[in-house]
């Protein structure tokens, strides 16, 4: 039985970000860059004005005090998206609002709070303003090119659009990106003992619950998903499905894998394509398989719905994400203080459902109860997963463990 | 000139959660349950394998060893999704597939493993089975109600629907679930100099960024962006804009909002509503507007790229989520150690664009450099936002500080 590092490695090893495709900059919110983001122009294009005030020339007004207000004449009155047809001399300034580019001769500008315009309000274009405070040179001024100049790398390939970079792409005029494009992930249940969630339950029947975790696991990390329903039993049946999935960038399966008669996925993908292992040293989900055919990658995770969902989380995710363009791969894992006792006589690495608060800046970690792999609101009930390694048996109330986030739940809609 | 808390406290004292819908359950990913979800059924509905192996009593095998295994007669094989039309009684044994319903008469199951049925290949149904290791009773069986008990509350109201959530869903068949709408917020720029990102820009204009910037804020944080375009610096026009937008929950306008002539949006909001702030004691981001209009709030943000996103993440951000139904509202923060002195002579709280990294399980900040706020570049290069509190001039090297965080890179596609 190959262990969970081994098993990863041969998973992302057959996996490669996808090809590029141009979306509309607003579309692409939490992909990933598949080109360098270059700039044509600078930013601002033009050295600007940062506050509303008056544009003047520094030297005039480097003697002026609240008590000895140094006067100008005021030649022009200058909104944001107009240009003066002014310059400002010695003894003159612009009356000028955040934005609007500064005037000819001008290199400072003085605030509206601290001119006398509030007390002498007929300070427009003809009138005279008194400056009470003296500006150095540039003081309020934002030069061109101050935040990008022509011909920057402005944000490298690799990064993932958030809404920074999507304001930064519209300042630079981009109405669209080029992007690794998301990764469609095909969904399929197989058993005999499904039924689908709106049909009634016969006897020795359960619904389909995998079909659908999974499902959102994949639209969470940024995947697409295709629903492909339930497989039965059957050779013939589940090949068929499986074919239908093979459009996609990622076969996953739930059931099907483990050492019973009718565990078709191992089999099928054996006759169909090739397996590259079937069983991981990991509790829950240690029948889980991985192979391809016709080079379409398969996941076949086990049947039991918790074992489903942790299995995902090792695997699943990272190979979309992997697909995605992005290269921090690994589940954040925070450490955290065990407030009870947790056994591990399986040998393999435990994943155990579990709840973590914050106190005082430490993380806190307990057990859900119960951790049996069919007890699906475990996870309900769970934002972490305690990693308990291969060889711990016991592991003592106090001691500092790793925990794997499933969720930052004060973080994302 | 208000605080940063009672600007909060007034903007958050007009939102409440919004009215409910219902959604087919895949798609109510992230959104807030409005309702209790109460089982109608036991979970799982019928006591089952929890193997793949044979169902016995375990009084049977109680004196089962590797050397001396006792030998059963196997009068059924089943498979999950039927059911056992026998019974189990002494000195026999039914082989049973996980899941599958446990036969009337058994009590525990035995592990293929734990057998000789390796060895014995030919112990179908009317063979015999030589059980190697003794089983207590109940083990390998999953109880009925051992997951959910029929009229049990399984998940309560005001819960995120997450994977886990829509698995627990979908096992109780249900196809759809009662949430808290998305609210809908429009966007609008303001500002003569703006021009639309396919524009060309003319000298003295610059393009408008912050519609973008904003809209995928709103995106992020749950919200559904609705977008309005620019409106000039004219009343009438501003006016008939800010219509358009009376029938979302919320409207964002950027720009506006200052002390400058034309800074229209808070004029507007005085003559066709109410304003109840327009200066809030933080940096970047002072100018800033809340009121509403004919029932509809409106948040100004500042023009500055910047200030604008700066701004919405203390504002919008909290008023999206409590929209949606979320009560855990404040940003996520960590404390880190500043690796650089930091000053803060504006007497306002400041929020400082700043690159964090862990190392060691401690997290490190600094600056991202210039923090004018027309750099938007410096948001796209920043992970988190340094609090630097209103009454602290000089922040020394060494000294922890509070950072919100901008995105856990690490999580989330």
């Amino acid at each position: 039985m190959i262990s969970v590092e081994e098993a990863l490695e041969t998973v992302l090893g057959h996996f490669d970000p996808l090809d590029a495709e141009r979306r509309p900059i607003l579309d692409a919110l939490g992909q990933v860059l598949a080109e360098d983001v270059i700039s044509s122009a600078s930013i601002p294009p033009f050295d600007n004005s940062a506050m509303d005030g008056y544009a003047v020339q520094s030297g005039d007004v480097a003697g002026a005090g609240r008590d000895k207000p140094i006067e100008l004449r005021v030649i022009a009155d200058l909104a944001a998206g107009r240009v003066a047809g002014v310059s400002v001399g010695p003894g003159t300034a612009v009356r000028i609002m955040t934005g609007a580019p500064l005037p000819n001769g001008a290199d400072a500008v003085v605030r509206f709070e601290d001119t006398d315009e509030a007390s002498a309000p007929s300070t427009r274009e003809g009138g005279r303003i008194g400056v009470m405070v003296p500006v150095v040179s540039g003081e309020n001024v934002r030069y061109a090119g101050e935040d990008v100049r022509t011909g920057e790398l402005v944000i490298p390939k690799g990064a993932t659009v958030r809404p920074s970079e999507i304001g930064v792409l519209a300042s630079l005029g981009r109405k669209d990106v080029l992007v690794h494009r998301r990764p469609k992930v095909a969904v399929l249940a197989t058993g005999d003992e499904l039924v689908e969630i709106d049909e009634p339950v016969s006897p020795g029947k359960i619904r389909n619950s995998n079909s659908y975790s999974v499902a959102s696991l994949v639209a969470r990390y940024g995947g697409v998903p295709v629903m492909l329903g339930i497989a039965r039993d059957r050779i013939e049946e589940l090949t068929a499905k499986l074919a239908e999935g093979l459009t996609t960038d990622l076969v996953i399966t739930s059931g099907g894998v483990s050492v019973g008669d009718y565990d078709m996925v191992k089999n099928v993908l054996k006759a169909e394509g090739k397996i590259d292992f079937w069983q991981v040293r990991m509790k829950p989900g240690k029948p889980l398989a991985f192979g391809h055919i016709r080079g379409v990658p398969l996941l076949g995770l086990p049947g039991n719905p918790v074992s489903a969902m942790v299995s995902f989380e090792q695997f699943g995710r990272p190979a979309i994400l992997k697909m995605l363009g992005k290269t921090k791969l690994a589940k954040p894992t925070v450490s955290a203080t065990l407030t009870e006792d947790v056994e591990n006589y399986s040998g393999r690495r435990h994943y155990i459902r579990a709840i973590l608060e914050k106190r005082d800046g430490r993380y806190y970690a307990w057990t859900t109860g119960e951790q049996g792999s069919g007890i699906l609101t475990s996870m309900a009930k769970a934002n972490g997963l305690v990693v308990i390694p291969e060889d711990q048996k016991l592991v003592k109330a106090g001691t500092e463990v790793m925990v794997q986030m499933l969720d930052w739940s004060e973080e994302q809609a």
